[in-house]
């Protein structure tokens, strides 16, 4: 039984491999470029959106985003105020997007339109891991008001994570969160992970977080 | 093919009910209450129970619990300081706690020397919900941080909850969070949930949750 088991999960991972492969080869083509967001709920995944859109707008840099959620679009809506194009993905019971959703949800973004495409996860830290979407970066987002124990919880999405966010810095001393024992935490999980803080209510920090994301 | 997913996927929830149902006899055998706590990361389970263990050990009854955490023990051991029988329970790469997993928590727990046992789950709101443990109420906990379209963004965990925390109420002018959404939400999706205030970091409003709990 644990056999079929196994068996169940390899062509699952597999066959979401082959899907975000072919996601990236379509976003490839297009010149775009994509990257995941992932954190747990209220990390401010699309509080990042918000702030980075008009910097790279700025820059003459057009993007687009697809908003992970299991239900809603509340989400979505905030995208959609920032008038860029815009896909809500609603996973129903699914606790993370998986490169099938990501495929269709292309396919309502006009590529020729877009620079660069977020895609906004599902709010955990957990089950996103495992499910590549063809993303070029993976961006993971924690907050200090989810306690300085959060890294150390999540070990998975940080050795599969390729830049960190602390956000609600402003926030850490209210809540008693050591930003140091965090950030060492990320290192300790994934060493050549850059970590930026940031204050996504004010801006603080977004700059040099997205000079990385497009480094 | 979609068949077979279905089947397997009301295997796995037959099964997990009924070692769940196993669970909740045995617990009652030797007169335990259990509770399931369900939360995103950081919202304030381990907390809850940290304000709760004095407040009950005041009313002569004596608590247990079972730390559910993917990796690592940080909850863990802030239980053990509190001086009460516990079990750390990881999932490995699970998003949440199953009836099996309690099972095996319980053998290790000394049942006639509790009479209530907290079930931290695994911190997210999306995969604890389908799983059933055992537990006699199901307490849903969420911040002010999460931002207030957390409820809106998880119909399922409240309508399958019994009782409603909102925490971190100190925080939602910070972060401008709406409250009465919070809870205006909640009853939209459940609308018996009694739902409760609280500062876990001072431990306001944690006495009229607890009656509500022990009710």
């Amino acid at each position: 039984m644990h056999h079929i088991d196994l068996q169940i999960e390899k062509d699952i991972y597999g066959a979401n491999n082959r899907i975000a492969d072919a996601n990236a080869a379509l976003l490839a083509k297009h010149g775009v470029r994509a990257f995941d967001l992932l954190g747990a709920i209220g990390s401010g995944k699309t509080a990042l959106i918000e702030r980075m859109v008009p910097l790279l707008s700025a820059r003459g840099l057009r993007a687009g985003a697809i908003a992970g959620d299991v239900f809603g679009d509340d989400d979505f809506r905030r995208i959609v105020a920032l008038g860029i194009p815009a896909v809500n993905a609603n996973t129903g019971k699914e606790c993370h997007l998986d490169a099938h959703l990501v495929e269709h949800a292309i396919e309502d973004l006009p590529l020729d339109e877009i620079d660069l495409l977020f895609i906004e996860n599902v709010g955990n830290m957990v089950c996103p891991t495992d499910f590549r979407l063809g993303a070029e970066k993976r961006i993971v987002i924690v907050s200090s008001t989810e306690g300085d124990d959060v890294v150390n919880k999540h070990p998975m999405i940080f050795r599969d994570g390729h830049i960190g966010v602390i956000n609600k810095v402003d926030l850490a001393p209210l809540v008693g969160a050591n930003l140091d024992r965090m950030e060492s935490d990320v290192h300790r999980y994934n060493p050549r992970m850059p970590v930026f803080r940031t204050n996504l209510k004010t801006g603080d920090g977004v700059s040099p977080l997205l000079d990385a994301i497009l480094s």
